[in-house]
């Protein structure tokens, strides 16, 4: 086999995250639909999908975002998605499941000119799973983050992942795709990647206020409180 | 590779589920066994083997059920079953454990004329994994509705998911199999489907009870009770 | 120390419920709220909540009912506790947090003349607890049933029993609240018990199942499937 | 027994916070120490300390804030806690753990000439436990918000706990310290008491989210997307 | 206060078992309550069943058991108590939830002359509750074995923890009471205790067997397969 | 694809277990190893060995057994492996950490004549792993019983459980094995299988011991309890 | 009630150790049974009571260790105990379970003449409680470590925390027990103490080992790697 | 399909590791990061790098060592990889978030001449993931030793291992990846590697202690304590 292995559609490229070639399709982060996952922390879910909306601003990603019936008990999407990538486009759909088989939001996709497709939906056996299986059987090459999506349970998500792999779509983290997006810490906007990691990751603000905070005692030759006299 | 992956017998189509070309198999739903099922709550366990009854009744998909010796120790088959799909057809056995060794179920199955099977049973590693695995074989397009099924262990799920994907069956969840049988809220049973997700999904249930409300608040102008003099 | 323990306002009796004594308070089991509902399955919660208010009705014990501003988003009642307590009285509030601050609340709880009180209210920090408290400082029996409250963490309901019983308030579960108020089951209405016990556990429901096909089995000479020629 | 249980120093009145008589103790809330904590979620023990904080500005409650010699591994007080309480008051400490054991600090409790204390401190065995019960013996009345603390293990908390109950101390959760303060909903802050729950209670969030939209569904009249043409 | 805590009955005494004023209770531990058992897998929970009725055939304790009408769904009383109990005493019920509720049961507690009662009871929160709760209540010293019993949840657990505790039950495990009832070593029967040990904590078992094998490889002079030739 | 999928050597036949075909392979399950296992009860795991080792007795299947050092602190072989088969033959070796480098090892598998192998081993990670992907490099079909293994972790079976998938062998648990070698409950030994099950299922002794007593309470007219005067 | 709450023989002085009154006993931490601990990882218990010993040895309190029959399976004493207090007095006993009852050890203890013990043993329900009860019982003021003592499940553990605290005994956790000995960090071995918590809490070394760098940065103006050109 | 399965770059050969061809790559273990870990303990994750790094030098396997900004929030390289692989050959990077994207990173890849690689890396979805994938898209054959790398939770650990795996990269756990380097206890220096298993296993340390206090016992005939006079 080549090493390119079951993924689909990279044709002997290498399977990662191309940003030049990526559009990214946010789908279904609904108040409502957030009150249903059991699969990872609403506060952390809330947090990745934000996250990914920044890096697409900060790469200058096409973003489509859509809503399932937002009227009914599903509820409004969370305002901050569009708030963090304030070019993303929203589609409204006519009460498709999956997104996918909404002309309009097929349209758009279509529209961005990009073969990737980075992907998160809630919930993920039906908003994420079907719009990247669909993409896939088009020829797009389809990275499904899954933490970023939100499902009803942790077996559902088990389930839905070996069914994504099996169809040649790439499972992801939050933090692989941020990270594949961003490549390298040397570059101008080093602080803005910084400050979206801080958001999707409690420790890594931790970690980042002890560190300016320890340089601080260090510059300032600050005493410690116990040797003070 | 092809976009079908891994997921045998689909020769390039999308590996999703035509409700148009499926057979519902629902095997070994039994009291007795029940009590031996470790990786999912029973309620869930039988709200969503309901649920998938209910969903092929809609759709007038057509239904097998079996049970395993129900004169012994596994105990009789749950009845709700028979109750949310009275077409059902019910087929004994006579011990064999994979029912598809049994020739009345085979020729069941057979007579549908259908070649997309959708399958739950209990005990997952057993009664839903060898039908499974023997229908592929024979060219059936399978999904293993997995958290329909129930079994001793997670761990013993997640060792039969691997080897259901390995042998080209689809593992896929409640959520995933109703709404890719669905397709679209806008229909005329729209109301029926709500229902059926309802008795699935309890905080779904609690979504819609307060969706009401809030639109019956704002309807008739009541008044807050923290607001009253 | 005498055998009844730190349990308040029992002055040397058993520590254990009178039905004959006692009222029962269910406390803002509202769909919103249960959406916040992390120590529990809310169906177990749902279920637990309903089987006291059935047996409340067995035992003709007064209930009483209220709901922290039901306008809002903490959501209506779930209406399957009138369902199960016909004769139950609704007192709404005027935003008071803890019940037992509203005068027509409090009013109702002693116009019952019963001195030993079944509480149970979400959360359980605050709907349950508050309550439980005030009744044990004005001489109350109280007994706070955590399992059919629901609480936002398992922490804070360890926290919650903590200083419950340090107050005086007796905690207990489900089963031994009902089991408590039934007594025996050499009763006329046995059978309505085995009702309420098999909604509330899932698994004696199964053992029902199972033992009355045992008997069907035993009694009609059936034949065992794997023994059919 | 009397009513007020085993809680230390309320000599038979209700073992409750009085806000009028209350100062709130934050103790040790450091980006350092926060690395240590296993026994809850860092992002919900930020959101809790800073909920406390806010509750303490709501009501005028006089606040105390210290660290343990945050030049140190320990690291710096998170900002949060005086944005949200300005008019706290930092006493630095000379190495003592027990923050009691500081001078200035004892004073600066003892100038509030507040009788009742809720205390919260990271870690919960140590920064919480050893105030907590130090001040007990001097008489006060002391409530220690375990989950707005932080501990190195569930089971230190757990043990934590029960010495703390066992010393007279009050065991409480965040949700009764704030509701106990709020006393009621029908109030001219009630709006600003929801944000501090929102804050606090992510699911709380998704419920206001999904109120706010369900009513303005109703009020405009929307057309479901569903319904659309 | 005095070292005998909040222990019943003790009067002074060290809240301990003394196996020579010590009666065994063993109640309902029936094999269809115990599908309902969730605090402890079914196989620990039988196996420290019976190894507290063999500590008591060493040591010639009276045991008593008794079953809830097990001619119904809760199944018969599972056959290894007796076995490893010749001597014990058998009372049937007449549908009396709570065992000291039956004048049988009642009597032949009485009968044996003890004053110290060791019990344990499918559920816990009924079973074994209602006659600890109850034979505190008349100067009896009782110690719950609460891991011996098997209740429907661990929180329903902890509760009945804490409520036996507040009414002056002592709580205690399997490993306590076998110790407690053993004393030391140094008794010819020592071997027999080893057994009852092995029995019920499957990593003792590994140890005794790995102990035999290495005393075995020195005293043989074996050579390591590793170091052959 | 095929309907054979991933696994190794099927050459388009059916991926599941021929007993006319098969040998057994129990390696390591050793009294030290045992201590060390982490993914599942060490008590179900002896279950589990044990019943594969009966289930290849009823079946006259060739079991091979072998050993790391015991004479070492790996500890000896569980002893009742061997009384469970007895015509398993043990095979020492020399040290070889994968039992397959070992010549008489691999020669003993070889005169069985079998193309089909069962394998467990204590370590997962090890000593089930390494044969099996060496057996399936030779051209073997191979079943790895994952859960009659025992493993360091979870996260360390999950990893092998996804290597030994990409190598083509066939992950399987205790469950799947067992009723894929009985075929069905139609056969004279059948009541020996439910011996087998019942010793590794002991949720499954609990269904039989009930339904033994169910029935014999109807053939014999058996009052229940509850209803005696 | 005072506040010395239900802690027995303080007396009305603080419930706190006073580590100039206190002696230090260290209790069957042998590897054999080690392996039967499941409440708390070994390493983490190992890494606990060598804590203990160091900080004895730091205020030079007096130690006292023993085992329970280590020549048998329960295996020899940890040898960190001894190297990490090389001043602790190791007494044999004869086979008492309770080392209390071990007239040598008990002589060991009263000839400290400290009243305050601060004690840790494994099994929590057996080695730590026995002993600890005993001590109360006889008027010492006893403070049991229970994560340096280690059980055989968590059940057991709380189960054995509600019977220590209902006898008088102050149930701690190592952080509580380290830092009430400790008391300040201005004083001259602080750093010692600093090794003592890090050897304890792995995430306090990663905290020391990231400040240290941190400043060392900032002292040698070392330049990002991210930065350089 | 041939029996090397999906592991890429096999052509064939048994997908194992020949430690002749083999080079080892440690990734980015710093003390920052390693606070981030959550799918493992961090002593243990610790412990795993160590004991690959142990390996190395006892097989005298090149290791290429690197760190992410070691000067910034993410912190220093732990220091006992160098120490415990003196060997060890570090390069630095200039903010490339892939180690393969750094040109002398790949050169001393390049220069070790082996075609094989062992990699662990923190974070895994990141630090692991992208220079495997990287390797593999190279033609190498590449060993992910996922616990010994630390991930920011289980869930992107599942999905990262499902992303290697469809890459064509083998996962496998730390005692996988020991024991197919080790090959045979049958070498003179098996000693060392019984060192490196106990640092890394903690059980396997009590186990050898239990064994070789059992030998002395046996050797020097040494009598129970239980047994003395």
């Amino acid at each position: 086999m080549t090493a390119s292995g079951n993924a689909a559609n990279f044709n002997g490229q290498k399977p990662t995250i191309d940003p030049a070639d990526t559009a990214m399709l946010l789908i279904d982060h609904q108040s409502g639909l957030f009150q249903i996952v059991k699969d990872i922390d609403v506060p952390q879910l809330r947090a990745n999908a934000i996250a990914l909306a920044k890096a697409a601003t900060l790469l200058k990603i096409p973003v489509i975002t859509t809503a399932s019936v937002p009227q009914g008990p599903n509820g409004p999407l969370i305002p901050q998605i569009h708030e963090a990538a304030p070019h993303a486009q929203y589609v409204a759909r006519r009460g498709e499941i999956n997104a996918w088989d909404n002309p309009q939001f097929h349209a758009a996709v279509k529209a961005t000119g990009k073969k990737t497709l980075v992907i998160a939906g809630t919930l993920t056996s039906v908003c994420l799973a079907f719009p990247s299986i669909a993409a896939v059987h088009e020829g797009y090459k389809v990275f499904a983050v899954v933490d970023a999506s939100g499902n009803h349970s942790r077996l559902a998500t088990d389930l839905t992942v070996a069914r994504l792999a099996q169809a040649g779509v790439v499972p992801i983290d939050i933090m692989g795709t941020l990270s594949e997006l961003q490549g390298s810490w040397n570059r101008p906007d080093a602080q803005e990647w910084a400050n979206v990691y801080t958001q999707a990751m409690p420790h890594y603000q931790l970690l980042i206020e002890s560190y300016i905070k320890a340089q601080e005692v260090a510059n300032n030759h600050e005493v410690l409180d116990s040797q003070r006299k």
